[in-house]
């Protein structure tokens, strides 16, 4: 593997090039470059030398991974230490004309502290050039992802398969995550969302301790992380013997949105375009209100990367992205629906977009 | 609840002088000020009117609590926008002649946003300022942190019930989670370790699928998070029917070492002198490599806050401040111990120290 993050590194190098040095600290672009981000790490890309720089003793406290044997591992005495970074970076960094930074992550203090440290070092903004980088998977990657989308499958599928009437919506969220875990997670992949009855369709709903009843809609979103990488999947169901009505139509709305989008994910189509494709969908069944700002993003080492799939995102899909394709309608007070899967774009010639969640997405009525 | 939040913003306000406004962005600190902290949220605190920023829907994606009902709240359309929380600071701030930040928190990206939208407004550091007034707790929020730390001591005692021979770090360290959550916490309040063998005894160790074995000696640290306030207990027992001479002798130097400490906590103490009677037990015991950098910290919305017991921190302790006291030993390729309490500074006429975490520290053969 040392060899892959050392061609990302290469890679970055490239971007900056021949006078400049990078420092990231964004912990997801610090895991993708090195192989792991130790708690407060930033990685230094020199011209010829890079190094993780780790404000504790590696071992402890760090993340889950391990870093690149190849790339050298310094240690700062000082936890967190904003002058220590700046002196380190200002070392490997002497010979450099610029040193290009995170400013979307690095705070207001430690960007001083390296213009302070090294006065006639020039400070760029590196901007998002790392999670550009990260935008297009390798297929190392997106077999992670892989795995983590079964993960998530399996969990949800022995939640489906027990009694849950009466049972709390915490309650159900901390058994996804158990068996996410055992399933060989590292951990869920963001905290795994239960809403039932009128909480259901809302995204992001942190469970409550309301119990399921008879006639409910349920909603769950969950999603694993596996080797760092992450996946989400969201389903919703109906509780007792038979749908209502008016859940019946809700539910084929959103379905069709939904199926919609995923169709919509070839490459060259403009990210504003697969939002499109599923908000038609929604508004022409007279569902616009209070609808989510998106239908999807990327997924990868972080859950909510780039690219955004909304009505004012700029960009065009690339094979090899894999993104949520997740819309909603939520009643207030009656509750929702919302459908959610995560998918890589692949073009036609490989088959069209490759769905890696797996889970059933007919109306079942649990 | 709203006028304890208000009078806090009041606080603030007084620190600001007439002249100055507050661009608050640090999570815990918006929690300690509004009542809730939304994912993304930034609090302004203006001359005459405060004003909650929310990039999404509020009742979305919102962290536990709820805002103070008493303050202004906008929703800005844009999630997680710039350019929109500038443009609103511009708004409440222009009567002001500054806007201080927290520069140790604001990213170098919003910072400049911040000043294009509002060229003629001075910005300066509010730094630390509001960490400085979550420093010293009031009754409500430490029987916040008395709750949290029951429940931590419940989620421990019940797995010291159980059959622990044979069975996983991680598997152990879920089973705490899911225990804290069932006597109501609002989740763990950091992920909590399992150490087992050779893992014992160091600080901040993930849990594996190592299992614990007759022998070993099982290091375990949870803490539950109550209404966003967090405890921290820490033991270390012994597996099987009686321990080896080595982890009596490390047992008891730890043991002696913690005591030192809890017992150092009086109002007036410098923070050094905590940290310098724990670790001088250690020395003197002939345990000098590897120790940790610091013997415990505060606690409160954040499980790791100011102040540091540590040789090299600055200040002294005053009443109704809670710390963590944790010292440990861990020896390479053998294991350790380590013994953590939460306690709350009180001066000696209100009884001393008050022990938030009262399981036994007696060596357990489990």
């Amino acid at each position: 593997m040392s060899e892959v993050y050392a061609a990302r590194r290469e890679r970055l190098r490239e971007r900056c090039g021949s006078g400049g040095a990078a420092l990231v600290s964004r912990p997801a672009n610090v895991r993708y470059l090195a192989g792991a981000a130790p708690d407060g790490a930033v990685l230094l890309v020199g011209r010829t030398e890079d190094v993780l720089l780790c404000p504790r003793p590696p071992g402890e406290e760090t993340g889950p991974g391990r870093p690149d044997e190849g790339l050298a591992t310094r240690v700062l005495d000082t936890p967190g230490g904003d002058a220590a970074v700046a002196g380190a970076g200002q070392a490997v960094a002497q010979a450099a004309e610029f040193l290009a930074v995170e400013e979307h992550h690095l705070t207001v203090t430690r960007h001083r502290a390296l213009a302070s440290v090294a006065p006639r070092l020039r400070l760029t903004d590196l901007a998002r050039g790392v999670e550009q980088l990260r935008l297009v998977k390798d297929e190392e990657e997106i077999s992670c992802l892989r795995i983590a989308a079964e993960i998530a499958d399996q969990a949800l599928g022995e939640l489906l398969e027990s009694i849950l009437v009466g049972r709390t919506e915490r309650h159900l969220a901390l058994e996804l995550e158990r068996r996410l875990v055992d399933h060989g997670a590292d951990g869920p992949a963001f905290p795994t969302s239960v809403a039932t009855g009128p909480h259901s369709g809302r995204g992001g709903h942190r469970p409550t301790d309301r119990r399921v009843e008879e006639g409910d809609f349920l909603s769950v979103c969950l999603g694993a992380s596996y080797r760092g990488y992450r996946s989400e999947i969201g389903r919703t169901f109906v509780i007792g013997t038979s749908p209502a009505d008016w859940q019946i139509e809700l539910y084929d709305v959103v379905f069709a949105a939904q199926r919609a989008g995923r169709e919509a994910l070839v490459p060259g189509t403009a990210y504003r375009d697969v939002d499109r494709a599923a908000r038609h969908v929604l508004d022409a069944a007279g569902y616009t209100e209070g609808l989510a700002p998106r239908t999807g993003h990327g997924v990868g080492l972080e859950i909510d990367e780039d690219p955004q799939l909304a009505p004012a995102a700029m960009g065009k899909l690339d094979a090899c992205v894999p993104v949520t394709v997740e819309p909603g309608v939520h009643l207030p007070g009656r509750g929702g629906v919302r459908i959610d899967d995560t998918l890589v774009v692949r073009c036609e010639a490989d088959g069209g977009p490759e769905l890696l969640t797996i889970t059933t997405k007919e109306l079942l009525a649990l």
